[in-house]
């Protein structure tokens, strides 16, 4: 299906190589400068640009008539004037944000007239991988020129027509100020992504922005490395100590406020001596919101028998010896769970109660379910998170100062939270202006990721004619290794 | 050939795992203490070390003479009284080295008692893969503990018996102080290499310690991030400004000071303007030096026809009109040449210049062998640079800062230097203190790397029971987002 007009990918990549080149030599006010222009490309452009997504959004419905493109996807490709306003007002904030580019992070006189800086500096060539959304591009866009990146889009098929108009109000930016087209570039077959995957040495990075299951085939299928997650596997450790009240409304906050998202909560460890008082209570709350619990014996039990389990809801818990079946996919198909997440104002009455199996304690339900297990140590409760968790984000509830400070230590996660939801891990709460994404990674960029994780480093050397023969033997000069920041 | 006594290697790695916890909970004192052991360790059996490996010695010269190690191998495998006296010093300078583990990097105010820090943590489990060198073992047992990492090694098995007796060293200092003995794990077959490079999940960072085929062939088998480098093709290039005693000098030290380092240079680049003046000489320095050139068509013609060139080197200049079958391997084997590179006394009389093919500029000769080009603008040097290179430390010689500045900013190298030689380019030398090793990944660890590279980064938030929901909707509490360091 490759168009036999277009150049092929490892062309297009090279050209983007040496677009590269142009880019990082541009000052950053005149990067600042290109992003303007496209926010107010666009901005001119509107009527066109909601034109061209409402045409997208009749092919869309026939694709998903024909089972091409899911509901939630045709939700996603969905523009108006709101949102394009929202679009244009995002690439003007990421104009504004503070240069990543040339930040001196050590200055150090390594002997006299002999003086090394580490500076940051742009990655290179950024792939970014998306379905659905047209947003993506602007916003990818804006970033990449704010960090001097060059960027190679990706974008879904359903959202061609929306894509064209975007991309042309961006082109028009880059080539209007003298950068070469290649400095931005938008990919349309799908058999390009195994080219992208494939190309060590002209691709620096790879951004999937999609479902769990694009990531994770991305993941699996390059050696350039990929920022993103595939999962989010975060957990709630209430310890012995822990305030009744904050380990409710941490509970509630992280599992129901939007299950759907990556930094809510999947498991909650409760402490053993804590498990009788405190379980039922949480259980409470939580089947008020209609999210069904999946329990260790212990906690099933504790939960299942509490006396203080309130009247009402004793007669309506559903205990299910197994949650087999379910757990496999990740979710759910119990209709009062589906109404309650998508929204719906109808209140359940059903609160569910289920077993837990293995597979829960690995599984992101992105959903309204929960899994609960009792543990009777701090240890048991940080081993238990690196083994089943995904280095995303866990939380301990506890008074003590010294407590938090062994679950920092010993879990090894991008975000290690005391007493506040798991919720707050994301880029605009942490204030870093805008986000590329969240990397599971241990390296760097790990955790919520903003402008500063699309640059690296580079060592700059200064000297004066200097030899490292002069530093070697006998009569050997001697460095001064002295730091002038 | 699997012992079937061990453990499979995923319940080594396991085991590991959890010893990860255990380590990060210890302190910085205690882990300086372990070090502190391990080399009093090492000295107090240093006879017994030494005769471990006179016996290894005596295995190699057999393996040697059956062609299953190379002589290269069999050198680096000895150990004298000299050798481990520097052993322990350096295990001693890394317990003295600054904990890389806890340094805040950001510390931010999200909203009132909601605070925000970014602070430097360890990786995890490390894998490190080396060939003969024993002295490996203990250097990176004592940078894995002063940065809190567990570190898996695998050692070949022509240093078995130092490596045995190395290794009790090692664990005695871990256990006696409390450490699970799979703090530190020696692994002894080969077969294990695969296994570990499919880990991913139980080992974060592979660091291959050897010749460029094992980290290309590590390279292409994982999806572990791999800390290293396969080649350093390295680049000197000689603005028309250049002062020529400059220029002449770092080409000398540059290529002669040590060819086998992955920082000495391969590919000298010349300005047109100055080629005609700078080259002839610049040549003559190396030819008498027993440098090889291999020059593209233009600058062949300027040194063979230079009237500058000294009669002496007239007279015995050999000229090849093609280098084909030479630069395949990547090496040379005439005899000169090799003398020379291995530091014979004798030189050379013989001075030879050979037309380049497209294969030189891409070749890591790690030999007193230069390729050479005309270049006709700084632009043409960058794009040479950024498309033959790989990334690792490249040189510019200008008298004029802007012109600097533009290399700088084009060259998308670890190291870009101004006036000084490549061979700077070396943790001891950046002042780091140890080196794990030098990377040409375009993502942090980049360059050469200190323990500032073996650690990574957590966010660690600190509420007071702080939850999403209050900070959504319309009476949305505000971000303060205010640093505080």
């Amino acid at each position: 299906m490759t168009t036999t007009a277009e150049p092929p990918l490892s062309e297009i990549l090279l050209a983007a190589k040496k677009a590269s080149t142009v880019l990082t030599s541009m000052s950053a006010a005149d990067r600042q400068a290109v992003i303007e222009k496209m926010a107010t490309n666009i901005e001119r452009r509107s009527t066109e640009i909601l034109s061209a997504n409402k045409h997208d959004l009749k092919r869309a419905e026939k694709m998903l008539e024909d089972g091409e493109i899911s509901r939630t996807m045709l939700d996603r490709l969905k523009l108006d004037e709101h949102k394009l306003s929202g679009m244009v007002t995002g690439i003007r904030q990421v104009a504004s944000l503070p240069d990543p580019v040339g930040s001196i992070t050590l200055a150090r006189e390594l002997d006299d007239g002999l003086i090394l800086y580490q500076v940051s500096a742009p990655i290179g060539v950024i792939a970014v991988i998306f379905e659905s959304r047209p947003d993506v591009l602007p916003q990818i866009a804006s970033l990449a020129l704010r960090s001097a990146n060059v960027a190679v889009l990706k974008g879904g098929k359903e959202a061609r027509y929306t894509l064209t108009v975007l991309f042309e109000c961006l082109q028009e930016a880059l080539t209007g100020k003298g950068l070469p087209s290649q400095t931005l570039i938008l990919l349309e077959n799908r058999e390009q992504i195994d080219a992208i995957l494939k190309a060590d040495g002209l691709v620096d990075l790879i951004i999937p922005r999609g479902s769990a299951e694009l990531v994770r085939y991305i993941q699996d299928h390059t050696r350039i490395p990929v920022l993103g997650h595939s999962e989010g596997v975060c957990h709630l450790y209430i310890h012995e100590d822990a305030n009744l009240e904050m380990a409710v409304a941490l509970a509630v906050d992280a599992k129901v406020q939007y299950p759907a998202a990556c930094n809510s909560v999947e498991t909650i460890l409760v402490h053993a001596t804590a498990a009788g008082e405190m379980l039922p209570l949480i259980a409470k709350q939580l089947f008020e919101q209609n999210v069904q619990i999946r329990a260790d014996n212990r906690a099933f039990d504790l939960i299942s028998t509490a006396p203080e389990m309130p009247e009402e809801l004793h007669g309506q818990l559903e205990l299910r010896e197994s949650s087999e079946g379910d757990s496999e996919s990740g979710s759910t198909d119990d209709s009062n769970l589906v109404a309650a997440n998508s929204g719906s104002s109808e209140t359940s009455s059903k609160s569910i109660l289920i077993r837990a199996n293995n597979e829960d304690w690995t599984t992101e339900y992105s959903d309204l379910i929960v899994s609960v297990k009792v543990v009777d140590s701090l240890d048991e409760a940080i081993d238990h998170i690196n083994q089943y968790g995904s280095n995303h984000t866990d939380t301990i509830v506890t008074a003590d100062a010294d407590v938090f400070e062994k679950f920092f230590k010993g879990v090894n996660s991008a975000g290690v939270f005391w007493n506040a939801s798991n919720r707050f891990a994301d880029g605009f709460r942490y204030g870093f202006g805008a986000e590329v994404g969240i990397s599971t990674n241990k390296l760097h960029p790990r955790g919520p990721v903003g402008l500063n994780g699309l640059v690296t480093y580079k060592y700059k050397l200064i000297g004066k004619g200097h030899v490292v023969a002069d530093y070697v033997g006998e009569s050997a000069k001697t460095f001064t290794h002295r730091d002038i920041i």
